[in-house]
């Protein structure tokens, strides 16, 4: 029987798995709720319990089963240590080693951003390319780099920590990390959110974003307002791609990818991203005659099982 | 007989030849004269005649000759097409091909910058580490990024590019490459030199460097004056620092290396060049909360050679 790679992606509220054939695309992607009972224990017997479960539930023989990928939301270094997962409320883990205990598969461990990235990688905008960066836009801003196929993770687990590039060290307002001035605080939904804000209160300038409550005002309103050439939503859109743009600079400086992904919940404004981010990359990037081809992604939230399953074949690989 | 390798580093008025063991330090390193006839075979003429002699000299048969890495100062990418080498004078050409052709071993080529990375990273500074970013402070800033022992070229050739970082969008004056506010215009030795100026022409504080000469004002004069405590020296380097922190910031959160590797001209300022650039790097990579360190480079010129011999040993590794 041909085998199967399990991918797991470790989230706040809930922890996702996905089953993949060894080759093609996903074949079923599932939920469990994640456990907060502040003992770790509880987490990776629900995980290991979950994908037994699943694995039943698609008449999956547990032999057929190679490897699992596990991604969790907090950095992971070279020997798989974790020293802290904040929104799951558990401290120093090696995931994927509890993993292979429970389940006696070998199993790899990675940060969710990263995770993601290899996803869009090998099964989604990527697929083809072996050298790629990611950014997650969402409401903080995520990234993760892949050479040669594979994940940067970093001597320190700290590899494509894009959201928090100091794009301007003038800022005087902080940022969720402490530090003032990151990519973060403009290129996540929250950062257009704050920028539309300033600017209505700053000028009078007409714009359908005054009429709505300020609850309201989100990425999607004023994406769909900057398509409907609103001048607030405009200068937003201007703002938030300029320091983008200036991020992906960075990423093109340094690894020179083929293909600059965008995904999370801003990039559903879709092409009119693209079209305003792309002159600023153009501008940061001036020496670099050639550059990355900057696209969207298409694997939305299965990324990161993704990401996990392509981690967990090449584990495999390496094993056997 | 034991194997050699032999690197080469191509540069405007020299090209310089290292002889390294199999195993072990440089044995030999000489240089010939670049060829400026326009035309490239002589170029290539005149590197493989003069591999050919210096092993002669040093009564080293050419069968012990295992692969040679070539450096040369522009950008070369995946399948090592070089579009231009401007300082020589030539346009499209495959190094690596054409010295293979002449003294039909394998060859490897790589940019310069990137190849004096690999060099810290194999034989100077980074010996046992894996993971560095380098760069060198010159009359320019140039860089290189190795990831799990291998040089990070990217897709285009235009990895570690990291001169020309954007790091002051609103400065008014343009870098060498056209665009403005490059790190390469403040973390250059030039960069540093015309800070100076600066402040001694908008400022009366007392300055030993008021009573150089304009001609004498350079970053080594610049770095004396600051070991002596000189106010304006202080505050050149403080700017220095700023930027050049900003920069390598940005590397710290792509790459995560184990150790940033400082060479070049101004890395001759010692110890007071890291003192005054480390807390701008802890403040502007504040997430990450264990980084990379920062050292001094330990080969000087030699660092060229050095990498490209690391590169013919991989490559003679790969093919055999």
């Amino acid at each position: 029987m041909d085998k199967v790679l399990v991918g797991v992606d470790v989230g706040g509220t809930t922890v996702k798995l996905g089953v993949f054939p060894w080759e093609g695309p996903c074949m079923d992607v599932s939920e469990i709720p994640t456990p907060h009972t502040g003992r770790q224990e509880d987490l990776w017997d629900a995980v290991a319990e979950g994908i037994r479960a699943r694995l039943a539930f698609l008449h999956i023989d547990g032999h057929r089963l190679a490897a699992v990928g596990i991604a969790v939301p907090g950095p992971v270094d070279a020997d798989g240590f974790v020293p802290w997962l904040v929104n799951i409320g558990i401290g120093a883990c090696y995931p994927a080693k509890e993993i292979e205990e429970r389940l006696r598969v070998p199993a790899v461990s990675a940060n969710d951003a990263n995770a993601a990235a290899l996803g869009e990688a090998v099964y989604g905008a990527g697929r083809g390319h072996r050298n790629i960066a990611m950014l997650t836009l969402g409401t903080g801003v995520g990234g993760g780099i892949i050479i040669d196929g594979k994940i940067v993770s970093g001597a320190h687990g700290c590899g494509a920590e894009i959201g928090h590039f100091v794009v301007n060290p003038d800022e005087e307002e902080a940022c969720n990390c402490g530090n003032h001035g990151c990519l973060e605080q403009y290129a996540s939904a929250t950062g257009m959110v704050r920028s539309v804000k300033r600017f209505l209160a700053s000028e009078d300038t007409p714009s359908v974003l005054r009429k709505l409550p300020p609850e309201q005002i989100s990425s999607r309103s004023i994406a769909d307002a900057a398509k409907a050439e609103d001048p607030i939503a405009l200068k937003a859109f201007d703002v938030y791609g300029k320091y983008l743009g200036l991020g992906i600079s960075h990423l093109v400086l340094t690894t020179d990818p083929e293909l600059i992904i965008i995904g999370g919940g801003v990039s559903n404004a879709g092409q009119i991203l693209i079209d305003t981010v792309d002159p600023y990359v153009d501008r940061y990037t001036h020496i670099a005659k050639s550059r990355a081809e900057i696209v969207l992604a298409t694997l939305g939230n299965d990324a990161g099982v993704s990401g996990c399953a392509a981690m967990a074949k090449q584990l495999f690989g390496v094993r056997t």
